[in-house]
């Protein structure tokens, strides 16, 4: 049972964490705090109350999740260490972990527990006014345990997720960042690098095609530099798996080994067919 | 008036011109041809009769589309070139449209006409069994004409997809190549490279931006080998210009310059949010 939660970051995910908890978990008070007025999320009943400040907002609760873009997660986890309370189960939902569950296994110590998070989930509209209750439904949601890890606090903040409607896969922290790196961050530069070589002319011709491959390129800039920033060394070596693909492609074509394009095609299409 | 419409290749396209044409444009009666049996498009309603043959098929019609395969579209137009009505006038879909252009243009002479099209409309299964009469609804439909077209025919041509529901621009044939490559046949070759990028590990987390950035590598790998063919040069540019601004993007990773990151992915995000 959780009876206090608090988002430290209540924007796009961690007001759609605050609806979806009011909306299903009974008895639990939310507790929001961020930079930002508090004004929407208490309006949109994302949150209950809004902390003057981090220290506040994150005492007495059982659980804390920190919705913050990537790269302040560490600083959040080192502010808070001293004042969760012993028991408490600390999680974020930051697109990176390697970084962020060092320092939250540095900041927060038995008898607390961190736990690193990363719900699939998200949308292209970034704020708190795009949150939604159902955002986690069906949403693959990694978690990144350590060997330092405390079984049960992972049992805790596996069944939370699970309860927000996210389905669970577990992965180290390294492996996270390397396969997120080619799922996510990549099909960000893709697109961004997509839209950078269209002209008025051709996207006066653009299909359905175009708009769904493009579309992740509308994401807010500020919160992909991070990510980007956040796990540099991935997404380059996704990069540059991803552009020896596009040579290999090339090359056949200007070979026309024509049969050779089609076995290529046959095999992604093949792969594609079952993620849908 | 178009009384007699023949479509040449009844699948997905093929097959939504007819219905649309039925559900659109009164006292048109459509004859389909194709490779395969007519049975599915009849038992539709996406044509009114199956011919026995190109010349049959073609003998009479005012209007005739031709929907085969992009490398078939020229041995069409050479074949009924002979058998088309005075007056009658005759346009294709094909993805790539120099070669085609020629071809119609010497196959297809006063007082008969050709113009080529292409609608940017489609689907990621092919088959006459997908089609839909409100496939073209609101897609830009190209349409290619040269110096030797025939302005009234071009106007008829023009009118016949609007009716079906195309938004119509003109581009001149190597025009329209070069940047469709950019706009439609660089997306599919992106999409199927970053399927061949992924592990198992990386699809059990895919979100919602991977499935949408992937979606067209499902699309038929036989009619993409020919588009890329009928538009080599064109797709090997497009990719060299993806792949140039991808190692940009990625040296200024390397270089940890996040601010020119930021820059571009503003710019790429504003220009993204234009277009939908």
């Amino acid at each position: 049972m959780i009876q206090r939660l608090t988002i430290i970051g209540v924007g796009l995910l961690g007001g759609s964490v605050g609806l979806a908890v009011k909306s299903r978990l009974s008895d639990c008070r939310v507790i929001g705090y961020g930079t930002s007025p508090g004004d929407t999320a208490l309006a949109m009943g994302a949150v209950d109350r809004w902390a003057a400040d981090i220290k506040s907002a994150v005492a007495g609760a059982d659980v804390v999740v920190i919705a913050a873009p990537v790269l302040t997660i560490p600083h959040c986890l080192a502010e808070i260490g001293p004042h969760v309370k012993p028991g408490a189960i600390v999680t974020d939902v930051g697109s990176a972990k390697t970084a962020i569950v060092a320092a939250g296994e540095a900041a927060i110590r038995s008898p607390a527990a961190f736990v690193g998070s990363h719900p699939m989930a998200g949308g292209s509209r970034a704020g708190v006014a795009m949150a939604r209750a159902d955002l986690f439904d069906g949403a693959a949601c990694v978690l990144t345990p350590t060997a330092a890890t405390d079984p049960a606090a992972l049992k805790k903040v596996s069944d939370f997720w699970q309860a927000l409607g996210g389905r669970i896969v577990v992965q180290s922290p390294p492996e996270h960042d390397r396969v997120v790196a080619l799922v996510s961050h990549l099909p960000h530069a893709l697109a961004a690098a997509l839209m950078a070589v269209q002209e008025d002319a051709s996207l006066a011709i653009r299909g359905k095609g175009f708009i769904d491959t493009s579309r992740v390129a509308a994401g807010d800039p500020g919160l992909w530099r991070d990510i980007f920033a956040a796990n540099r060394g991935n997404v380059i070596s996704a990069v540059d798996a991803l552009a020896a693909q596009l040579l290999t492609f090339r090359d056949l074509l200007e070979t026309q080994d024509d049969e050779a394009v089609l076995e290529w095609l046959n095999v992604q299409a093949t792969r594609r067919n079952k993620v849908d």
